[in-house]
């Protein structure tokens, strides 16, 4: 009966997860294409293609959006895990809580994009279910960076978790301007790296 | 004809088979999101979004409980792994098995969401369905193991076993009981990792 | 202007060549998965679950047998292209020939289950089509094997083209015939790895 | 405070930038396949089989192209980072940009294919759109590789860039000429490796 440890109690190397981890994000990331759909030429009824196409457009803003959101939690992902020979368990855990809500993003970028012109509750509601799960994934990272990395002082995250939240309440004034939020949101996470009050060690 | 074994007769090295089986299970995992629908703004019919995705709580369920299955079995196909050096093709055989169980799961776990609320025979059938695919990877999974660990005294997964065949005799009784007990099953395995009767020797 | 080669015109490490036929194979392979419809609630009109999952009995046996092919396909791939160090372009493109037909399978296989239990000519002509691009996989191999080992005599591989040619003339003679004959073939390549008059050099 | 840079400031290794390309890659090339699409039985309508197939030339035309240019871009990604040892944030930035284009073409592809055939506006602009994305492609392949090369003079890819140019002009006068231009620039590729102008060095 000794040495029948089959399940990982002590830390294991991080190669396994890493490969992982981007397989979910990459698969993830690539679904997102099926929410951009081709008008069928049977149901075009007089309407020019250029017109279809163009009334789709919050499915390609949507798109952009997520892809950059997937994109930048990879990256960062990526210089975390860099940072980390071994994993634990909870480590491990904590990155499959991240993976699932990663693997649920096309789920709720396309209903955002479905709804987020719909004036009414409908709009409210997909843009608040959008906002929440981007919360919930930095929350996720923001779990697995402590465990990474052993330390709680990580006000960078807490700012993803601000902005977030406020999101979040944004969605129910409006669907369009929380949809430009995220936006805004992307693009600083994709110029910035500098974390507050860092100085530039190493 | 001499030096023709282009076939491995002798044991390989592991490493592209967990590349393999990495990618097959992340992309199990993720097409999970398929069955997220997100319903057509023109066919709501006056029914708020959120009461239409208010009843699609089985389709999040049964998607965190097979999401946190193929997570677990992936930490354990991993654990599993790293003890071997060289795969023989049995245990590569054995593999595709359990890889072709792990790729059918989003297609079982759709059936169990659609049909959990059935009260007749038919939610019976989806709830059996699903258990006994969930006991056809366990006993995959067992196959694995002894092939790659070389013994035959694996209690921990008698208890997979049981479990799982537990369940699909339950699957006859409730059909939301059989899909509880799945989320039971899953919260235990992600938190217990010390196999029955097991000494701890590194 | 001088070393602008970027591009590979001398052979280049297989790690990648690897890894990404890896990732294609596995995604064809769990892409197989999309064919087993959930049959909808609302649409059963009266027949029982049990009985519309059983009238999908072709889609079951097709996505058996076409797993079973790609994983195998998979295995040897592994072991060809263990014995190599390095690749050329020209294996790289015939790589992605043999890429281009598995990564169609998924769709054959669709089109045979759905057709099989035809019995005019469109049942013919979809196991023809099935059966062609298995023999087109077999001649891609084929290639990419003579390229990699620097041979010609792979008696065994034209025993695969042989086989998969008379499974496309079986075709217009009986399609779930021909249905079998491939599951035949599956487990004859999942048991049998020694080349036919090989001797045992290692 | 200290220590904190958890982002990628420094240039990171590479083997986790391809890793996840390499999924991309292979993700989208293989998603080609569900626009493939099988003529269900009881929509046939007296039309034969192998007819209904028939009809679905464009697809098949556009998967093939479509697949041997993300072929391509593979091969050739796959020799441009051989040359780099680290990655800058700028260039997982231009990467991602690269990868969001790569995962949109089974959109473009399946929209080219739907309006190949249309002989007014819709046609154009159907091809115009795919050859505009292949434009992108190449500028985003380009702004890769300068940051990857440290360099200005890529001739090659200017030609890229000028064929592309002149295939979204193509596309307001012949949609099918457009299509038939594709396969020749994907068969050009696929043969052609050496850049105008280079010396034979290494």
């Amino acid at each position: 009966m000794r040495r029948m440890t089959l399940y990982a109690r002590r830390p294991v190397r991080t190669g396994r997860l890493e490969a992982f981890s981007d397989g979910v994000m990459a698969i993830a990331i690539t679904l997102l294409v099926l929410d951009l759909r081709v008008p069928a030429r049977d149901q075009l009824r007089g309407e020019s293609l250029l017109h279809a196409l163009g009334r789709g457009w919050p499915n390609y803003f949507a798109y952009a959006i997520t892809f950059a959101v997937i994109g930048i939690m990879w990256v960062n992902h990526h210089a975390l895990l860099d940072r980390c020979e071994r994993a634990t368990r909870k480590m491990l855990m904590a990155n499959l809580f991240l993976l699932s809500i990663v693997a649920a993003l096309p789920f709720t970028t396309a209903l955002f994009a479905e709804y987020v012109r719909d004036p009414g509750w409908n709009g409210h509601v997909a843009a608040a279910v959008y906002s929440a799960t981007m919360f919930a994934a930095a929350v996720a990272f923001n779990l697995l960076a402590r465990m990474a990395l052993g330390r709680t002082d990580l006000s960078r995250f807490a700012v993803g978790l601000a902005v977030y939240s406020g999101a979040t309440v944004l969605a129910f004034v409006s669907a369009p301007a929380t949809l430009a939020l995220h936006a805004v949101i992307a693009i600083y996470y994709a110029f910035d790296q500098l974390p507050v009050g860092e100085s530039a060690d190493a």
